[in-house]
């Protein structure tokens, strides 16, 4: 290999200058957003209440294809971009496949994902309009430790809302946000009504990302001067992430390459739009052929076999009413390590381009992400995080497909963040302790048809 | 600072093709080691036991000013080379100080610190001479997660002891080695006789680094076709950590400046070391004026306090006779939370350094280092690993001055490693459970008295 270049990384001055929204070249739009009382499509302003203006507003354009990237955010950027596209060609050796595999490494950022992307967009857009706190939630706490460092950095105080078994599992990522300053709370928690409710019925609740977000959005609408802000799912949060497919097109073509393949794990959808989007957009605009697959867990599969419907993005039904695919919003993932995939939906761009067949997905189990997670490791040197073993173990089996066909595919992964902070799961999973979960087609059914039709 | 270029990268082909050797431009070169029967100068095969042949030659060679970096080391120096040098506008800005601070980010190396560079060295020439087997041993764990990947990397079987404070402190970093593939033992532990020896006589040793090198070396030198590595101290080490350094110098040309203080925390000395050794060059070769500070912790001053005389390298006695500042090798540190700064003594290069007047020494309370690491935490994103606040600290201390006087010095730090695995010490920080220990002149004494003259 002696020679070739390994890490493609770009001068300052070509970081994005804008965001891309693929809402704007999407042959059939996003269904609207509904108000649960009404059943009307939100405007922007209806957004007000929970989030900043600027936001709202990011939240519903489906015109504008490209949005500036504030200068502020730019240069805090700057502090970790570009990161780095690397060619594993120690992954591909041990795999002995012909694939040629990439992957982007968010994981350099320093809290150690991609989540810091939209954390510093968030923050800023809530200082410039005079918010002065702010309230979140966090699953397995990378969202929590890049806005908290987000926060700090704009000069904002913060509440976090941590799932619960995160909180247990994660010790360290919760230690993170307190060194930047946050405040958080394991969630449920008995400082809100959502989570009050919640805990009477199941004083053992491990919470989920649905929870936790019901108790952020009380906090805030509850709270002078608070917006809410949010991780994933989001149109504006998979907006943001764009800066690393962005960057991934302009480090492919210096790398003399276009991916057949883009993979990112898939919760609620802020890494897969991330790095999917800029490349789809050619699908759209000019006729490229490249698929896209979201990896999910084979506990919590929306994608795959939950359905498309209208439903809350929260457990206790504060948000809109968000056309998604869903396995409905009272659903409580397993157990799972990945804590930042265990999400019961699908943003509602994603879930529409399911819809039209212009991505796919796939359901993994536990055991074969840590799995993968490992082969990787030990072949690049970087200990993935529970959520970016699925991209590993999709990207994978694409490229033992081409070690069956001989193809020469590119494929492409997002390794969203390192797993440096989640070691007590893979000591799980190398102690046996470490189970698979698979979602029954008979408790989806079931669960859905609880919920009943919404809208 | 809209505009102003923060991060200086090198594209890959100015990664550095050779490894600085300061032993040849040193006027007064290191007293030799000496066999500790003899007392007679050692020469390169009386170390071929212990250490790879090649690295035996690096460790005494004074002649040769660069070797070069065999390729197959820099094909994965690529992986994570060169970090990034980074312009510290946040924490200038914190401290409201006109001194312009850069920092070597070694941090984002993928397995979090600086010891890489040496791990891929040495386990490649232990490699190219046939041999199977390596053993170590390991403070804070740093390096034995960086030499358990390289081992991975080159198909050897490792054995880490770890110091049995951290091996507790810090099990993640346990689980990282296991998760590359090394087997971890608690030092001291009853499987070597110098473990025995001081376990049967101090049933709750925490361990200390002089000891678990003595574990080491004690398996390396019964086990057949096994061989010794060390990751700080030696000469060899400090050799291929001048990597940092000598990309260092080419970004801060980049930045359009040239350091007037370099700062490294100290431990061994390899990341001071590192980062110091090619400025000092010009120091000696060219008459630059550069202030070299190793930041060293006041419950383990051996560069401050400590004396200049022949001494072991580990706790029984194992190693050559070393010419080293040192505390007496019997010195167990107190338990601080910068596992890997506990050693009692100076490698030899820069201790002539020290006793030549070409570089100075500066002892920091626990308590301040932390303090430093949060106020660069929440400054510029990124935790810092317990060692590498010494760094920062001192750092802040010149910063300081410089508001004082008004200078807008240039200040250089080496950020040896993240601190991502060390949240546990920044609870007990931030929970008050933390204290400062300060070595007494007394006690200093009477160790040193123990020992007595050894050459």
């Amino acid at each position: 290999m002696s020679n070739k270049t390994k890490k493609f990384i770009l001068p300052e001055e070509e970081i994005p200058h804008y965001w891309y929204n693929i809402q704007a070249d999407m042959v059939n739009k996003p269904l609207p957003l509904l108000h649960p009382g009404t059943k009307q499509p939100m405007k922007a302003e209806d957004l007000y209440p929970i989030f900043a203006e600027e936001l709202s507003k990011q939240e519903l354009n489906q015109t504008d294809a490209w949005i500036e990237i504030p200068e502020e955010v730019r240069e805090l950027y700057k502090n970790y971009r570009s990161t780095p596209l690397v060619r594993a060609y120690g992954l591909e050796k041990a795999l002995g496949t012909p694939a040629h595999i990439y992957f982007k490494n968010e994981s350099v950022s320093p809290v150690g994902s991609h989540k810091l992307n939209s954390a510093l967009a968030q923050a800023y857009y809530c200082k410039k309009e005079g918010v002065t706190n702010i309230t979140t939630e966090t699953g397995a706490g990378q969202w929590g430790a890049a806005l908290s460092y987000a926060a700090k950095a704009f000069g904002l105080e913060l509440a976090v809302y941590m799932v619960k078994i995160s909180y247990e599992q994660k010790p360290y990522r919760r230690s993170i946000m307190q060194t930047f300053g946050a405040q958080v709370t394991a969630s449920p928690s008995m400082s809100t009504r959502a989570g009050k409710d919640i805990l009477t019925k199941y004083p053992n609740h491990p919470g989920s990302l649905g929870t936790a977000i019901s108790e952020a959005i009380e906090l805030a609408t509850t709270t002078p001067n608070c917006k809410y802000v949010l991780g994933s799912v989001l149109n504006q949060v998979s907006l943001h992430q764009t800066v690393i497919g962005l960057e991934a097109e302009k480090q492919m073509q210096m790398a003399g390459e276009y991916p057949d393949i883009v993979i990112g794990c898939f919760g609620g959808g802020s890494n897969f739009g991330g790095i999917s989007f800029p490349f789809m957009r050619h699908n759209i605009l000019d006729g490229k052929k490249t698929r896209f697959i979201a990896a999910e867990p084979a506990s919590c599969p929306k994608l795959t076999r939950g359905k498309f419907q209208y439903d809350f993005g929260d457990e206790s039904g504060y948000t809109p009413l968000l056309p998604m695919f869903t396995l409905g919003h009272n659903f409580t993932p397993a157990n799972i390590h990945a804590g930042g995939l265990r999400y019961h939906g699908a943003g509602t761009i994603v879930s529409q381009l399911m819809k039209d067949g212009l991505m796919e997905a796939i359901d993994l189990k536990q055991l074969d992400t840590f799995n993968a997670g490992v082969v990787f490791a030990q072949a690049e040197g970087i200990i993935p995080a529970p959520e970016s073993c699925h991209a590993i173990a999709a990207a994978i089996i694409e490229a033992n497909k081409c070690k069956e066909t001989g193809e020469e595919k590119v494929i492409l992964f997002n390794l969203s963040g390192h797993g440096l902070i989640d070691m007590s799961s893979y000591d799980k999973y190398f102690s046996g302790d470490l189970v698979n979960y698979t979602l029954t087609d008979e408790a989806i059914a079931e669960n859905l048809e609880k919920i009943g039709s919404l809208a």
